[in-house]
Order: C-alpha cells, then structure tokens, then sequence
C-alpha cells in the first residue's frame, strides 16, 4: 500500500476499540492521501485526521459528502443511540395481508437483519393473527430477541403461538434501552403509528396482485437503495 | 470483420425487405462463425443458415434459445399478427387511480412507446373521468391513432376532451386489422376484460402511497426485465 490513495466514508478513528485505531494503520502501511466523506464528529473517535497529517499524510474532506452520509446514517443513528428501521412487505397491490407476501429470497434477507439487530420490535394485533415464529431459521442465526407492543397484557396471549417457544429469546413489552439496532415489523396499523419515529424503511413488494385490501396511508418514500431478489423489488427508503 | 464470430438472437434473413438481407451482409464481411439463438421460422425470411453455410461460413443454432426467445416475442408476436402490450401505472400500495401515478420519467417512457405503436387502445371509462390527451408529446412525437373500446356511443362523449383535438389522429371504435403493434392503457378494469389475450405488460410502480383503492385482481406476473426510472420502479412482465 506504500504511496496509495484512499477513499473512506468516515474519518479513520484515532482510538483504541475494539478494533485498533485505523488511522494508525493508514499510516503504518505508508498511505500518502486520504479522502474523507464525512468528518467524524464523535468525541472519542474523532481526530483522526489531524493523526494523519502530523505523519505526513494528506487529508482531503467532503468529498461525496451527501452520499457519503446517507451511507453512514445507520451507523451514525446508531452511534448516538438508535437505528430504527421499519420492514414492510407489499405485494404489488400494496396489500401487506396474506400470510406469505414475499419470496424465498426476501425473507431471507430479512431474516439476516434478524440475526444482527438488538431488537425485532413487533404489535400484539400480528401476533395474535399471523402466529409467528419470527426468528432467523432462513439464515440459520440466533432468533432476535423480541418488543411486543400491546395495548392487551402479553400474559393473556395464547403461549402456544410458536413465537413463545422460540429458546434463549427475551421478550419485552418495552424497549430496553440498551437496545440500539431496532427493526419494527408489521402492517398498515404499525406502520402509521410508528412512521415519525422511523429513521428508514425497507420495503419488499413481490410481483403478484391478490384481492386484498392495500395500505391506504398517504407517504411518499425517498429511495436510497434498490435493487431485485427474484421476482420481487426491495428498496431501502427514508421519508 | 474479416474471421470475426457473431451471435445473434434470430437467424439472419436471406431476403431483400425493406433492408438487404443480413445473411449476405455476414458472408461480404467475411464472418467465420455465427451462433444463432432461434430458427427463423418465417417463410420469406428463413433459409439465411443454409445461405451461409454455402458460402463456407459455420453456424450453429440455439445458443441461449430461451433467452432469445424471450427476446424476441414481440418481434415473432408483431411478425405473426399482433404484439399486444398494456401499460399499467400503479402507486406502491397498488391504486391505479389518481391524475397522475408515474413520475416524469417514467410518463416519458410511455409517450416513447406511444410514438412507435399503431394503435393506442383505451376504455371509455377512462376518458370520461380523466380527460386524457393520449399524445406523445413528452417526447415531442406524433400522438398514436386511438381505438376506443366502450359500450357507449362514442358519438355522445364529449368533444371537448383533449384527445379529440388532437390533429392528424384517427379514432377507431373496433380494432383495424392492419394494426400490428398495440398498447392497451388502462386501469383495473380493462386489466380484468383484456388480460387473457395480452401478450406481455408493461408496469410501473411508483415509491408513494396514497389513500385510494387497489387493484384487486390476482395476478402473478412473471417479470423478464425490470429496471428503475427515477423513484420509480418499472418492468416487463408475462403472466
């Protein structure tokens, strides 16, 4: 890497975590310019960049800055407390009902987020209708632990729906706050309660009309990602 | 070209059309080998292989022939009789209703294939409630001739309708016989009555959710190239 030219998102931290600090690395592997997106402004990581200079690397920031942004807003959300992210699943009639809405390969995919996040955020009305399992068989990972959020008291709901018998989950029916990586799951309900305190959505739409009711709550969604698993779409979005 | 090797969707043709057969065209440039992907089974256009093979040019037929079939039946459909296409435009949670749906980009697209179809085929619903122009004029072509499917007489609908005033266009209440390439628009209705006899659709899906009804239809479509236009989503589906 010696006289190499590197293009980072983030600041190189400057401190000892979990991981040693990368701006150190930068400089023992003899890189001679970094370009910076955005500039750390966590107070224990920051300073990377002054690190660099003082050994004779040249910094350059902003470059791509917005974009670079909305690629580090998860990780800055989360930094300061929490990620929220929504999981909505359409079919292309906008209808979330029916018990399968997305393909093998989409639920797949949400089943990998299951198996990082801190905490799958879910209502009492999907619970007690849908009898889920919810947890991350389709990646083979550990179920996340669960939020139930409910107006009705959990100790009266049916422990047979397969959900309770998921082993070594929590379950809470508030959000613990050492919970930093959220993902809510659920319908139009869920969705129009919660989409304020949403930090982004992603949203699954499969190919197929049914007869269903749709969604019918007035949003326009800013895509930031898309892309296709099969026959469906996916898309990362804000508001 | 001299030793080169082609691939090609359709054998190359062997007759003089509106252009010079491609087969000759191959063998002047000195072409070593061309792989075909679907038999030309056109009587006046097949015999290009055999062609090609006298003038000592190797060929070889059914590479990717699903493929490019797939590619090709709008083509071999058009070549048959007819290529029928309907265009839906639907909001993500699936409505089809409200003035405008797609966005600039994706209207574009449309008024596009607008200005290379025969015929534009509509219900007369759809021109009693929206008061459509029907033109190509976002990308500044001839607006399409029109043929206007409705149980009414179109003789009472009310002149004043943009379409109406469009110079140049004829307006066919049967479909003609000499109309090869047509598009059906139209909303959840006209999908219901036509959808049997359409050959492939063309759909675009917005990122906004509104608060209107849904098309209720169940329908699984088979999508054979999708792509993005702005925010939105678009594609070309088989059922």
């Amino acid at each position: 890497f010696k006289d190499s030219i590197a293009f980072v998102t983030l600041e190189p931290c400057s401190h000892q975590g979990k991981t040693p600090p990368c701006a150190k690395l930068f400089s023992e592997l003899g890189f001679k310019k970094i370009f910076i997106s955005v500039k750390d402004e966590n107070k224990i990581a920051s300073g990377g960049a002054e690190f660099l200079k003082k050994q004779g690397i040249e910094v350059e920031f902003d470059i791509l800055k917005e974009e670079g942004k909305k690629l580090l807003k998860p990780f800055l959300k989360w930094q300061k407390g929490q990620f929220k992210l929504f999981k909505l699943a359409l079919s292309m009639n906008g209808s979330p009902l029916g018990k399968i809405v997305s393909n093998d390969l989409s639920r797949t995919y949400t089943h990998k987020i299951r198996a990082v996040i801190d905490l799958l955020v879910v209502g009492g009305e999907t619970i007690r209708k849908d009898h889920p399992i919810l947890d991350a068989r389709l990646c083979k990972a550990k179920a996340p632990n669960l939020c139930i959020l409910s107006r009705q008291n959990i100790d009266n709901f049916d422990k047979n729906i397969p959900l309770f018998k998921v082993p070594n989950r929590q379950i809470y029916t508030q959000i613990p706050s050492e919970a930093k990586f959220l993902m809510y799951e659920g319908g139009e309900n869920f969705l129009k309660i919660f989409k304020d305190e949403i930090d982004m959505f992603l949203i699954f739409q499969s190919s197929s009309l049914n007869d269903e009711k749709n969604v019918t709550i007035p949003l326009n969604f800013k895509p930031l990602y898309r892309n296709f698993l099969g026959s469906d779409t996916y898309g990362i979005y804000e508001l």
